[in-house]
């Protein structure tokens, strides 16, 4: 949908992440790295498949040898035509053959390994088969920054889908709301979001008077009525990189009670922000916004983290969560986005991405963070 | 985008696929199935979640107890709606807790489970680590034949897909061709599959003159030109069930060659086709169509096996593949789809969706498998 814009990352970019990665796993004391099609071998090879399926595609990282990508035969092509490709060793197997002795002869039979979190089961198990005395680790369990820290060209292709996301807000708000059924307005966000250069839209969160109040709900046949909350969450990727703001807005005037939890939101949304900057804790982000919620009275209606990261997914770490004692490095990026949420009632949340940057935090969204009243 | 249809599965429908999958995966000799998001949780519950997450989402089954649902907190609600909830018990642990401990006392602690393929990495660690003694075999490993044989209901549902994806072709053939990107067909493919009721679009490959070659280039840039054979393979979801069929058209008149090859590989259908009946083994299949091109001396060039089943997805066991020699049982329903790839020069496909029936097979496919001729 956006095949115009040319791959933003060379060869180099990913031979380096790969050396980068290959260091870190070392450091870690681990014997490599394994990954599978997925966000992390996105990032690390450009090499996204047409489909994670049961036919093995995997990459092998390991000190002192040229990466490796195990491949179906029949992708191949596919697979070098990606952009790291000309950093990368290609090894094919052919349907019939046992992928995982293809693969065994790659490894060091006693290693312990990094594994892509997202490794089918199936895998893992037949890796675990083939060689029974390797051991594995997640990769965010090993490695969980991995991909936390980005690099100006991804913190521009970051900024880039924020602003994007922040322009079909701007034109949800001024849409009719009253009347319309919540997946109305959700088709016209998601319309919206690709009409500004989103090739892929990941979610478009649309939930009214009492469906706020359920943090996942996405949007449904309810039809908007004058009064009622709705809670937009939106986002998806723009030239690889992901987008991810959320905010509450009113059909008509909302009243008192309603206008003091958005008010509380926001402050904590504020005091979220506030407390990023490099050196402070994950979870001090968490533990910022949530006691402006918790100080109200309001702390058993906050239902979830604070936070997460963003950057060839919209939903990765660093986590902003009670015991990551992970401390924040500038170019980190995530989402500060406290909610509060009454059963049966309405819920409010503000969310805006946050870069890390030298002396604190930098927003990639910035509309309007006071209620904005739609019709 | 087909939000209208009713679900047709009901939680009685759940609780038999769950009370029959207990009582294979114990006749397996195993102490039970954990299901993760994916095709087998949505076939066992009805239950979808937004996205699949490091958030533990896990269906716990085992002989003598009530299905329970391990689930996030914040997404319970939307496990409550599902179609199969009232047959489940659901379990839902919050941010910040271990899931793997708050799943751990629903296992024995020394007991073989099966796993869904598609589960992650991260999560089958977790349990491995939680419960030492606890062993995994992935579900396709274990019970190949789990979502296999198929109900009425469920082939009436498939064949109302491939009539809507043969809908599609019968119109795509009468659009231009040459002058057009196969990007642009492409998209034409993925807007008339939805707008014959599909809600899902899983792949549209258009692949013109030599991109035909690699059975799994999608679409491009290419300037489709006449004397170009093109290959269109494209399925997706309808009501939950899958499509997928492929043709391979010619921009105006075809060389004998081109003719040949295409005559070979639609003999080959013909004979995989011929082959289905209950009883042959999956890999007959396979060899009936293999046999054919092999013959005619292009043996080297069918490159991958020759279909795979089809359900909940689009691609899923039963195999039919050299080894594979689980006998086909009525229900069953599958691809039969050789090829035949003269690598920088074209490629033939053609695929029919197939079930077997008491006696034989009966196509879900029938629009014209002779050559077609676009403009």
């Amino acid at each position: 949908m956006n095949g115009t814009t040319p791959a933003p990352f060379t060869a180099d970019d990913h031979r380096d992440r790969m050396a980068r990665a290959v260091r870190q796993a070392a450091e870690a004391g681990l014997a490599g790295l394994l990954v599978a099609p997925g966000p992390d071998l996105t990032w690390l090879t450009g090499y996204t498949p047409t489909a994670e399926t049961e036919r093995l595609t995997l990459l092998v990282l390991a000190p002192g040898r040229d990466p490796v990508l195990v491949v179906p035969t029949l992708e191949a092509p596919d697979a070098e035509r990606a952009p790291g490709a000309p950093a990368l060793t290609l090894r094919d197997w052919t349907d019939g053959k046992d992928p995982y002795a293809a693969t065994a002869d790659l490894l060091d039979p006693a290693g312990r390994y990094g594994i892509s979190d997202n490794t089918w089961a199936l895998h893992l198990l037949g890796l675990q088969s083939a060689l029974p005395g390797t051991s594995y680790a997640s990769v965010t369990e090993a490695l969980p920054m991995l991909r936390a820290v980005k690099d100006p060209a991804e913190l521009a292709l970051l900024a880039a889908a924020g602003a994007a996301a922040d322009a079909a807000f701007e034109e949800i708000r001024t849409v009719p709301f009253a009347g319309r059924r919540e997946s109305d307005v959700a088709a016209d966000l998601a319309a919206l979001l690709l009409r500004y250069g989103h090739s892929r839209v990941d979610f478009t969160i649309v939930a009214a008077g009492p469906n706020g109040a359920d943090p996942h709900h996405e949007a449904g046949d309810r039809v908007i009525a004058h009064g009622d909350m709705v809670v937009l969450d939106f986002g998806g990727l723009k030239d690889g990189y992901g987008s991810d703001t959320s905010r509450t807005v009113h059909v008509g005037e909302p009243t008192d009670e309603e206008r003091r939890v958005h008010d509380l939101v926001r402050a904590a949304q504020e005091a979220g922000f506030r407390a990023v900057r490099p050196g402070a804790a994950c979870q001090d982000v968490d533990r910022a916004a949530r006691a402006v919620i918790a100080d109200a009275g309001h702390g058993e209606h906050f239902i979830h983290r604070t936070g997460h990261g963003i950057g060839v997914t919209t939903h990765e770490p660093p986590y902003m969560v009670e015991g990551e004692e992970q401390p924040l490095v500038p170019g980190m990026c995530f989402s500060v986005e406290p909610g509060v949420y009454l059963p049966g009632r309405f819920g409010v949340r503000i969310e805006d991405i946050v870069a890390v940057t030298g002396d604190g935090g930098r927003r990639l969204n910035n509309t309007p963070r006071d209620m904005v009243i739609v019709d």
